[in-house]
């Protein structure tokens, strides 16, 4: 039982909570530590409250605390399947994470992260990812990789999305809150589409509901044409 | 110009962003501010860095600070509309200021708030609707208040809510993210429906995630049937 803060594991845990290092992550928690080990995803390091250490002295990027940390090592897939999202430019680590948890739920291919995107193991995107991540870690690719039909998604750009007539592979195009996708992006996209809004709606709906929304369409025209 | 952090104005602020009273809440940064001035919203007291006060004194609930700080008094609607959304103990203020955000972009309703749900004007929930809260104050109902199609989504519960034949208008019904909605609602539900998932991902998406691409559905058949 470790009884002292200065303990080496402990102090490779909170270092990797500021700052990540050798591809190692902290997945903190019951429900996150479960999906690694049920996605068999081994440890570097696994240190329980109570058993392994002092409960006090589990280090937490969570204001409350937690129980249970494990350190692991970063993976990450190939771009592919028949229906995949790429995100360029998109910052928060929630929305990162949060679009990991909905390709899972709704897509073959994994999040294909380009430039300018969170850290997908950031404390704040793996517990978005309500242990998603475990089961369908990211891709790394520029655009120009990506193979498929390229959809860039843009508010009111090209027609309505459900319209759309695009076969396998798809790839779901979703750049940063704000700006958008660059111009070279959207230019060189095989399609361009949109998801209707009110018109006294706001301009855009977050990131992270537009991917889920093209997601959920997809698979939609995928059942009922 | 103020310039002591024993200002009352200040004091007041600082009190808001730790606890709520007497319906007041704070709007920090240009963009709030903006989107309340646009729906007319009166500020009970508005102030700018480097104009009324020094730029470090201004209080924030954000790390990086902010350059305006409005405070205003909380507004509610009346459930109503053809299409809206009903939460039952959503938690994660995050997640209320999306879904508010999302009913603005997909819904002539507003987001009605049931038991246990987050406080729609902390920041955290204000930063999340992106202004849409000026536009679309959100209301307060117990189920049983609720008039309409009331649609109970369930993770895997009735048919595929593609499917489902109900006029306006409709309450899209949503609990929380693990616990889903309580039973005695599920029950007294006009409908109730699910958005399909891959048999292979996670048992739910986000409840932000499933709340929008619901409005999503809706909006879709009324456009195409």
């Amino acid at each position: 039982m470790i009884t002292s803060k200065d303990n080496q594991q402990l102090k490779t845990i909170r270092k990797l909570l500021q700052k990540r290092r050798d591809g190692l992550f902290v997945a903190e928690g019951e429900d996150l530590v479960e999906a690694a080990a049920a996605n068999g995803w081994e440890p570097q390091l696994l240190l329980r409250a109570g058993e392994d250490v002092e409960p006090d002295l589990l280090p937490s990027s969570l204001g409350s605390g937690t129980r249970v940390v494990g350190v692991y090592r970063e993976r990450w897939s190939e771009p592919g399947g028949d229906l995949s999202v790429y995100l360029h430019g998109v910052h928060d680590p929630g929305n990162v994470g949060t679009i990991v948890r909905s390709a899972h739920a709704l897509a073959d291919g994994p999040v294909i992260l380009g430039p300018d995107c969170a850290d997908p193991y950031s404390p704040k995107a793996i517990r978005a990812t309500m242990g998603s991540i475990f089961a369908r870690p990211p891709a790394q690719a520029a655009f120009e990789e990506l193979s498929g039909t390229t959809v860039a998604l843009e508010r009111g750009a090209g027609g309505p999305l459900a319209e759309l007539d695009a076969g396998p592979p798809v790839v779901l195009c979703l750049g940063a809150e704000r700006s958008g996708l660059p111009e070279a992006v959207r230019q060189a996209a095989s399609a361009v589409a949109h998801i209707p809004l009110r018109p006294d709606g706001p301009d855009s709906l977050n990131v992270a509901m537009a991917a889920t929304v093209a997601l959920y369409e997809r698979n939609r025209m995928a059942r009922h044409g």
